[in-house]
């Protein structure tokens, strides 16, 4: 096994990350900003290498100042967590080069799949059923005309590039196109410095409905069931759950299935996620393959009791997965809410800023926190501004709720602006208390009234 | 469903138990003394009501007090805990005269479980293998010497009432018999105004197995397996597992066969845990019967996933388990670390004080932690010594003690002395690694070299 990794990341991946590592007894490297110089991930790994300026591209993105710390101590190998260069060919062939490991798919598979583009003609040779939608990239806004009109509004462009719901917009009507395309294009440009667009049909009241894959370097591809994240803002998500209540075991079958084909297809190793939309009929499309560990990757943890970061370890350091399909046994129910520095009655707005005090919710059965704050530390405004996620798990929804209702009134953080309540108001909501809800439903139903309420 | 239960406790079980309550809707009265007026449980009850001064006796202990509290506050059901009035049969009748619940078995179980000594005559009636020694109560030290010849050395006093390894005394030659015996009983009769006592033999290198049952008012009974809590200080539980290493498949349904005829013999209804002895060649004997929540309640929870509070509230409520025997499965292996405010250095004095600063362990895949604890919280003098109860799950018992040694390494608590790095020590020794440990090895080995080291 590897002796010592580095985790090019920071925040409560970096820190799940080491934390994994220090059951399996890898030791571990942070590497961190100057804004990050009393980050929990720094002070919890064995050595720390500070990287540059708090500026992500000084830092966090720069895959020199992060190879050169690798080298320098000695580490055999590189997890990214998620963000930052973890869907970064470049930096995995980097790597590659270096003989040091990167904990992720290959370089190609990276960038088969980061092209959602491309990743969309793979999928349907590969037989996995795909949006309606633009064959191939679109490069004006013309092309981009009559791809919708034949498709019919609304249409979705999309960055090929893209992730993290940046570089998309939703389109309804033919006379916004343009401006749409152009302004989707720019972001896209901005954001990973490729404005190739696609273009596809508006699935309308569909779920987000994800699966999550292992496979490792001998050709086994496993799924660990599926986590409902249809509960988004600004294609962010907010709440996530598995199992997902809009889907029948056999349709669960189906969806798994078909993740795994997609999955083997692209001989895909390493710990993913294959992202569908799935209709209000029950028919599924494939959305987007995410080819690194994803922030909710703690529902599917719960889920199952699998540690899927220590299996990433293991399928990166080329043994063979033990897991069989027969052996994933999905239990009880579990949700995750994420709790973010950010103003909900202020359009979202960050909250950076030092946390005064801080209890978490703690104890009883299926309660997980994962975090990297702590009392007085501070969350800079140069990243994504997750204080905690925090995961219960009941015997069923209504109990995963109960728990979650119970844990969110228990946590305290003072300091700063949090999405706390916004989250307690959701879980009370009684469409969520139903299940009944799709992707709209957060940002179009339930945040207008909320704003509503509270102005 | 009751609408409101008052809580009969303190501390980290008081805590548990309004957590429970309120993932199942039931508002929560918690007490509280004089020297808990910041403490966890009553800020996180819906009400609470101060029940006198900081001393034992006169708050937590004060049946008048508190039952005036329920009645006040028209609380439905009293969940006394462990400790305290937990085993208390007056305090049980007192609450069915008022027509409160108290949740947990009948006065006339905690009675006969109550005083060992005629517990133990009734295993005995219900065919359950019992540690050889006196038939009944001892009432001198001729008596005490007598029993004692014919059993052979070395014996167990022990006291009737007891409980918690009060009024217990472990002799090795006659000539120690009688001192022993008058400060056993001395120690009894302060301890819990019953000075009754009786004489077990040692059963040499045994391990202390302990099994969690479950009784309903329609004469169901299930176990949910075994807790090795064979690591003990002054017959203090220091840490705990399941399964027991020490037991194979056969045993293991032997005990909790015999637990479940021990406690359908005595009509038991509620929680309750039998205490067995189990002795080098792998047979076992009944010790004693805990007729309440155990501390090291947790462990089976996570090797079992079912939520024992909550069941005990069910069953007061007079609801049929719906949980049968053949639903309990035990996966993977649980450990439990007790972190106390106490020296280890120094004869394990207590230590209490201001908590200045608090860092709990958290994240990853299964970790709980229960405690009462929060950055600026005060260790009173008058109680228990506990800050919080640190338990892992993995696959095996490697990966728990693994995420346990990481998790104590997370663990920040500043401004007292704890047994922290005593317990880390402990999962680093080898004996405990091996899994090699009976009921003296924690005091008689360990101990010893550990003081010897830190000296």
């Amino acid at each position: 096994m590897f002796k010592k990794i580095l985790i090019a990341n920071r925040g409560e991946i970096a820190v799940r990350i080491i934390r994994a590592c220090r059951e399996m007894g890898i030791k571990t490297v942070a590497v961190y900003s100057q804004a990050d110089q009393d980050a929990l991930h720094m002070q919890l790994a064995d050595e720390a290498i500070c990287i540059g300026p708090a500026k992500a591209t000084d830092s966090y993105l720069n895959m020199q100042s992060i190879l050169s710390a690798a080298v320098v101590t000695k580490a055999q190998a590189i997890h990214p967590g998620f963000g930052f260069l973890s869907e970064n060919a470049t930096f995995a062939t980097m790597c590659e080069e270096l003989n040091i490991t990167f904990i992720g798919p290959s370089p190609k598979t990276i960038d088969q799949m980061g092209n959602k583009a491309h990743a969309r003609e793979l999928m349907i040779e590969a037989g996995v059923p795909v949006i309606p939608g633009s064959e191939s990239y679109i490069t004006d806004t013309q092309e981009a005309k009559t791809v919708a009109d034949q498709l019919g509004y609304p249409v979705m462009l999309k960055a090929a590039a893209g992730g993290g719901g940046k570089g998309m917009r939703k389109v309804f009507h033919a006379d916004e196109l343009a401006a749409a395309f152009n302004s989707a294009k720019n972001e896209a440009k901005a954001a990973f410095g490729n404005d190739e667009m696609y273009l596809e049909k508006i699935i309308e009241h569909a779920r987000h409905i994800e699966v999550q894959i292992l496979g490792d370097s001998y050709g086994n591809v496993i799924h660990l069931g599926e986590r409902d994240c249809s509960l988004q803002r600004n294609n962010q998500k907010v709440l996530e759950e598995s199992p997902s209540v809009a889907i029948d075991e056999e349709t669960r079958k189906k969806l798994g299935a078909t993740a795994v084909r997609a999955a083997k297809y692209v001989q895909y190793q390493n710990a993913g996620t294959i992202e569908f939309l799935l209709d209000p009929e029950g028919h599924f499309y494939f959305m987007e393959m995410n080819t690194r560990i994803q922030v909710e990757h703690p529902v599917t943890e719960m889920a199952t009791e699998i540690d899927i970061v220590k299996e990433q370890l293991l399928i990166a350091n080329n043994e063979m997965m033990t897991l069989r399909q027969k052996d994933v046994q999905l239990t009880g129910h579990t949700i995750e809410c994420r709790i973010n520095a950010e103003n909900p009655a202020f359009h979202f707005a960050p909250s950076p800023g030092k946390i005064d005090y801080l209890l978490m919710p703690s104890g009883g059965l299926g309660l997980r926190v994962d975090s990297a704050m702590f009392a007085g530390s501070e969350i800079p405004p140069y990243y994504d501004a997750m204080i905690a996620k925090v995961i219960t798990k009941g015997a069923d929804r209504q109990e995963a709720i109960a728990k979650m209702k119970r844990a969110l009134g228990e946590l305290v953080i003072e300091g700063i602006i949090t999405n706390q309540a916004f989250q307690e108001d959701l879980l009370n909501d009684e469409c969520f208390i139903k299940g009944e809800y799709d992707t709209s439903f957060l940002q179009d139903t339930f945040l207008k009234e909320w704003t509503a309420r509270i102005e």
